[in-house]
């Protein structure tokens, strides 16, 4: 079986279910950049695919960064005077700064309040935010809850530990026949937040599931990393593996209702921004391209300019560009399960893409080969046009992607067309 | 003479009378992609222009193709019950499907049927239809005959032959001062059809009576051929010569009253291309211009990958856009002769670019050269700014050519005042 | 003090005003390409910067051109019948037809007609006419002076002198820490016209004078010359200078109420073109970039093809494209104060970008640097995300005007954004 097969086998609607119950499985657990919720969401992740779980210390140098310590909390909550809880990381785990040190005192309202964060536009959502960096505590809430908190003092209790301990990730390496390589990125470290990036983390999962069941010519490298300092680490420690990333995307928000919307690698005409586009153009749906920037999501570490890979982003509504973005309207019902499968049908046929774009060489490049003699004008129509296209430009400049641009025609059909033609010995693949 | 001698002695009136007599001479001729109606034809068009005529064996291999056997065809009819003849082909060569084998029996009308051929949407139009390397036999009616065919049966009659013998086109090389090539051809296998393409045999012929009249720099091959197999089994038999083609055109449907087209070379960036290209954008008519692709006339052959050469292709409506296209409609009232003589001098005008297109050179590089002394800003407006341009750019970087597009001003504008500022030692050609 | 700093220190109103009352100071003197009239204008100019004053004698072969004689004149008139001056040189110096003959006679009225020039469109305003290169003697005039002109004879009085002597023009070098020169240059060879050019004599004036006060990385040459002769005169006897303007600047009709226009230079992509392109963009006016033609001011020969220098024209309605253009209309009501200072800083921040624009190198280009860490995520949000677009495209291939185009942010922002970055070791001047 090969990835055309794979494609053309997938139900969209029980995949789309499929994810969809899988990322109500990881919405509960309170994720972080490091700690126990992050490792039991990689653990959880084994059940489907053979993940190597890597630990890097706390305190380990990776370029400018180093790796923190470790996060883990119990419980927290707010008490009023009445020794009522009127804010409960159980209810949620987005009521906590993530990254919070530990406390246990009573303050007035006054200072509670620096420490507070609330959406006043959106008075029933609760933000979702953290303190990696620089130590503090505090707590998210709905505008409503905090308009309600009008007593003198307020016991503040948070049971949590920032210890020396080590930054985990998840990695799959599933070899190809080619050792070049595709990457698939995501971050793992958002605690119940659905689209970002349950959706990403669990679309990357079930392509790594599927990709296994077929021959590929790519090897492919899965990343289930904490955003940021999970990149930055596996870069540092994985330079030299680095060479091999011919292609890569990092996935992120793939389950929301927008269009979908590819971000260019850094380099701009990369094969994959290539493919992408090519698959974004024939696609039935309206979806936007645009172009890099040095902000977002992990690219921004795979793009920085002593790398320069060439990494897109994959997402549906882009970074930031949503309003229920990193606040509790992020939920399980924010993400669609037919949209969920439609992110996957497309980054199957962007491999698609990737894996069958070889050049071809005309084995009658001087006027035509006479195909009626053949039977091959019994075609029909956008076939026959597709073999004269790939006979014309299978001069050895042209990949079958080209082809397909050139031809303003799918990829899928230069390929098939292409596949005819080599059974009947008028093209045959160019050895690289 | 030159060529702009030439383009500006054209009475447009006139040679659109005279290509559209020219036509009706070869309109009721049966030709075919071999046999006598082609040879007919090619020995009329000798009438004007000494034509060489070359015989190719049957058989013959050119490239992945063979010389098919030669058909000639003397009767053909369809006679019902009564005996009467209700398609006939002595009134119209279309009604035979082109290279039928002989046949003479009697058919039930459920077989009749499968071997003939309408246009339903076009109830009065009798399509034209081939078979020629697939063996068949069938009648093309139009829809109102075929509704009138109620007999249970019928006798089919077609006395043709199809033997050994061998594939006619002719040629004809006009030496210019350089053995650089401009390659004229058109098909000449249709049968009565006017725009379709005994437009493009005409005005060719002309092409070659006229340029035979004045000095020329570049040499000039025209071929009357059969379509497809005629370009291949030249391309076969004269592949060493194809290296002097340094630009060429096929002409096709250039009689009928749509809008001129010029289809680009596969190189696309060809001098013909940017020559026809600047023609029609100074034309005061509505010109379009199309990429290559990989179908229509014999460009396919020119600009098979092998061969690549550069080739566009000019016509008017282009190849298949009109219903007319390959019917009985396709007759001389639906060739115009004004639009027969608007397409020589369109030609004839992309030739004088070519012809003049040359590499000049500043010889005051330095600052402007004084015009005023010299009497040139006595020139009315638009040649003084041609002057400047020409001076401006001439730097051995750009031809005419190149600076009348930058300038945006007519090639003749430009050519003039060239030709004026060498007059005055003020520029000279470059020695390429 | 820098340009950035001389930039922030312009105060807009008195700077136009300033620039205005200049202007005014050289109105009534008559100018012509050679003569006392532009020696008078440098010596004022003088009063300012100090200005050097070079005179090349009359006879002088300038590349294809040679420097004509001398031109003075004290008085002219045209006097009816009755003794009146109906025509007075002492009220316009625009009514002398610039380089007339010396004449003394009484002419009859049609041989005077022959040299009148009147504007019949514009009954009120006298035109502005020369003939430099062509001896002959003429009066400009308005239409309603010119229908009163019904005598039949007429005393015609010039007082002019053409004799050898020499072509003046100034021109003032200021060294920068670089010997690569930035040009500016403008023609000061008219009389009474106040936008064309004492306007932009005035601005590169000003630009002198306050250039003159900081450091700057370029040398700058300042050329006050009458146009075209004058041009070519100093290219031909400073050849050897050409080789260090690496940067260009026509200033001409710089005080009119129109946009901005910058006509690019014959190079199209010089550093120039793109400086002022990008603080066109970014301006909140509406601006006008044009491509280069062979035509308008000295541009014409600063990019001969010998010469090709890098150098655009800087002015506001283009060239000849008002009507008060080689008028009396365009007076001191012309030029607006207002825009003469817009003028100016737009000037400035043109060179702002030239004088800034280096190529920097990230100094950690593996990954981000951590930003957060060193303070920076507390600047505003447009600095955050050019700090970002610095660092990510600080590869040796960028200057800053890249970054800031591909950012799409302003130069000045990416500028700050630079130097913030520089002075936390995590980006450095790149050795060109």
């Amino acid at each position: 079986m090969n990835i055309s097969d794979l494609k053309n086998s997938i139900d969209p609607v029980k995949t789309g279910q499929e994810l969809h119950s899988l990322i109500g499985k990881l919405y509960p657990i309170c994720r972080s950049i490091t700690g126990s919720g992050l490792r039991q969401t990689l653990d959880i992740l084994k059940h489907n695919i053979p993940l190597q779980i890597h630990e890097v210390p706390s305190g380990t140098k990776v370029f400018d960064w180093v790796v923190p310590k470790e996060w883990n909390i119990n419980d927290a909550y707010i008490k009023d005077s009445a020794g009522e809880k009127v804010v409960d990381f159980k209810k949620s785990n987005l009521h906590i700064l993530n990254y919070s040190m530990p406390i246990n005192k009573t303050v007035n309202l006054q200072e509670l309040r620096e420490h507070l964060f609330t959406l006043p536009d959106h008075p029933d959502w609760v933000p979702y935010k953290t303190s990696y960096y620089k130590e503090n505590w505090g707590f998210c809430l709905s505008h409503k809850q905090f308009l309600n908190l009008t007593d003198a003092n307020y016991n503040v209790f948070i049971d949590a530990k920032l210890e020396d301990g080590s930054l985990s990730y998840g990695e799959l390496y599933l070899e190809g026949r080619e050792k070049a390589e595709i990457l698939i990125s995501c971050h793992a470290c958002h605690p119940s937040l659905a689209n970002d990036n349950l959706s990403g983390v669990l679309v990357a999962s079930l392509l790594a599931e599927r990709l296994s069941t077929i021959s590929h010519r790519y090897s492919y490298r899965f990343l289930f990393i904490p955003g940021t300092i999970g990149a930055i680490t596996w870069l540092a420690i994985n330079e030299e593996k680095t060479v091999n990333i011919k292609h890569g995307l990092v996935l992120s928000g793939v389950g929301d209702r927008g269009n979908v919307t590819y971000k260019k690698s850094r380099l701009g005409n990369a094969q994959i921004d290539h493919a992408a586009y090519h698959v974004m153009k024939h696609s039935a749906d309206k979806c936007d391209i645009i172009d890099f920037y040095p902000y977002g999501y992990d690219e921004r570490q795979y793009c920085s300019p002593g790398f320069n890979l060439p990494v897109g982003c994959f997402s549906r509504t882009p970074y930031g560009k949503y309003p229920e973005y990193h606040t509790s309207a992020d939920n399980l019902g924010f993400v669609a399960p037919e949209c969920l499968s439609d992110s996957f049908i497309k980054i199957i046929s962007i491999f698609e893409v990737l894996e069958e774009n070889f050049n071809y060489l005309n084995l009658h490049p001087k006027c035509e080969p006479q195909l009626g003699r053949r039977g091959l004008y019994t075609a029909t129509g956008p076939d026959e046009m597709a073999m004269l296209w790939v006979l014309n430009l299978s001069d050895g400049n042209n990949t079958l992607l080209d082809i397909a641009e050139k031809a303003g025609l799918k990829f899928e059909t230069v390929l098939r067309a292409a596949k005819i033609l080599c059974e009947n010995n008028l093209l045959k693949k160019a050895i690289v």
